[in-house]
């Protein structure tokens, strides 16, 4: 890789790589992607359509378990999308009166899940875990990727934060009230004014186009009302419950890579396609999509 | 309206004000509004709902002239939305062929309006004009508000933000080609980048609703390809067309009052309905709704 890597900053400095160059780059180096771990694969199937998760352990590693464990014991299966506000979120699972009483609990094909789990809004900052994009942030002293999400950090602590596509966990006004049966995933604006204030448990891969096919909810914030009929999650299970020629073949692009640096940079600085004409020389955090791609379907999504 | 910011601003040293109190008081305060020119106000109708846009004279002014022009000639009533790409733009007006090719010229209904108008990415900068929300802003120096627009400026320039509900002019590669006949809508995260390439030339007041039900394009770039059906605008129209009792009786809130700063001041620092438990202490220009109310109807949308 650090071949590729030394010609492609050759090309840069001569002002002549784009997005798409590095795309191609990338597309033909294998250490340039990473294949997500089975129980971190979240398949989750509604209206006819597929979404795939990857969840974050490692900043919210019991939400995380409890939401592996609801999902193998078809916890999921017998909830619906329960909320769309456009421009905010999309919301499935608990009913929002058991996520706010704290009554997820009683609800049956629970498993082993427990009843409550500490809210993980933030961990103690890692800086060997962090890519920075070194770019000026309103939110954050400090922005960039860890183990493939968009992640923020301070003098003390690590957080992910609230880009398009991102997953968190739905709750009351207790914030160690959560069990993981509420989620919710970001499809618009970046609220990123909730970041520590929920725990984001991973991100959408593949399949975001689906909850934009969803009714908006006519009640308050989106939720839908006794008269709207709920569209029923139909099956969501882990990666790792299937045999393993039946899961997705799905791959990550590393976000701890020279050449992720490069992308990061041609996100920046897009001027070479003959559309543009003022490179903006700065980049959004929740503008910087990390690509995915199926090696089994075609070039690739995202 | 001195007395009533006095207030606020003891409110809000004792840490006791919300967005609430900010709105209730804005509510109560026929100076924190303004009415929109029906010069500048554009009803468009199409699948049965209703979209307001105001137009944005002042940092557009030759692109805006020729949008009232196609408007009241009735270019508008005879094309479609032509492409929805979710997190990004919906886009209507003319067909993107004929953007690329600059020959939206040769279509019918367009009284006076001239084939093409210089690109209006920025105007020079004019301090008096623009309210600092004192926010530090990934891609420009300074940003806030100017005319009731999400606005940024540098050393010499200022311009109008893509943020949420900004419209702006597509165009192909030749940036003095538009004429203002292929009009878009930011609908998702704020793509910043495209800042000074494309002119902004207003906003959606209201009935972003009536974007995202529309169902995304298959083609490349959320384009509607041949074999799919594109939803025709029913009719479009400046209200000034209009009798002045059918005008449709919107406000938005100045964004050049002490009360907009207290309003951005509660959205930066959410803390109080019980649910935050950790403010931002920071906002996103594009995170900054601008109140708008309907007097006739309720207590108002966004």
């Amino acid at each position: 890789m650090i071949g590729l890597v030394t010609g492609l900053m050759l090309l840069q400095a001569a002002g002549a790589m784009s997005s798409g160059d590095v795309r191609a780059a990338a597309e033909a180096d294998a250490d340039a992607w990473r294949t997500p771990d089975p129980e971190n694969l979240v398949i989750m199937e509604f209206g006819g359509e597929q979404v795939l998760i990857e969840l974050a352990p490692h900043f919210a590693p019991q939400t995380v378990e409890n939401i592996r464990e609801l999902t193998r014991s078809g916890y999921f299966d017998q909830t619906s999308i329960v909320r769309v506000q456009n421009n905010y979120v999309v919301q499935w699972g608990a009913e929002e009166e058991d996520v706010q009483d704290g009554t997820t609990g009683a609800a049956p094909n629970r498993g082993t899940a427990r009843d409550r789990v500490p809210g993980e809004l933030d961990r103690a900052r890692a800086d060997e875990d962090f890519t920075s994009i070194d770019q000026r942030d309103t939110y954050a002293p400090t922005v960039g990727f860890s183990h493939g999400f968009a992640a923020a950090q301070d003098g003390n602590e690590q957080w992910l934060a609230h880009c398009y596509g991102a997953v968190g966990v739905g709750r009351g006004d207790d914030v160690d009230g959560t069990d993981g049966s509420s989620l919710y995933v970001v499809t618009g604006h970046a609220p990123r004014h909730l970041d520590r204030n929920v725990a984001v448990v991973g991100r959408v891969l593949d399949g975001m186009d689906a909850f934009h096919d969803l009714p908006a909810g006519s009640g308050e914030l989106g939720f839908y009302t006794a008269g709207e009929t709920k569209l029923p999650l139909d099956d969501v299970r882990l990666a790792s419950e299937l045999p393993e020629a039946e899961r997705p073949h799905v791959e990550v692009m590393r976000t701890d890579t020279a050449l992720f640096r490069d992308w990061v940079d041609t996100r920046a600085n897009r001027t070479r396609d003959g559309w543009f004409v003022r490179s903006a020389g700065a980049i959004d955090l929740c503008n910087i999509p990390v690509p995915v791609r199926f090696p089994d379907r075609d070039e690739g999504a995202n």
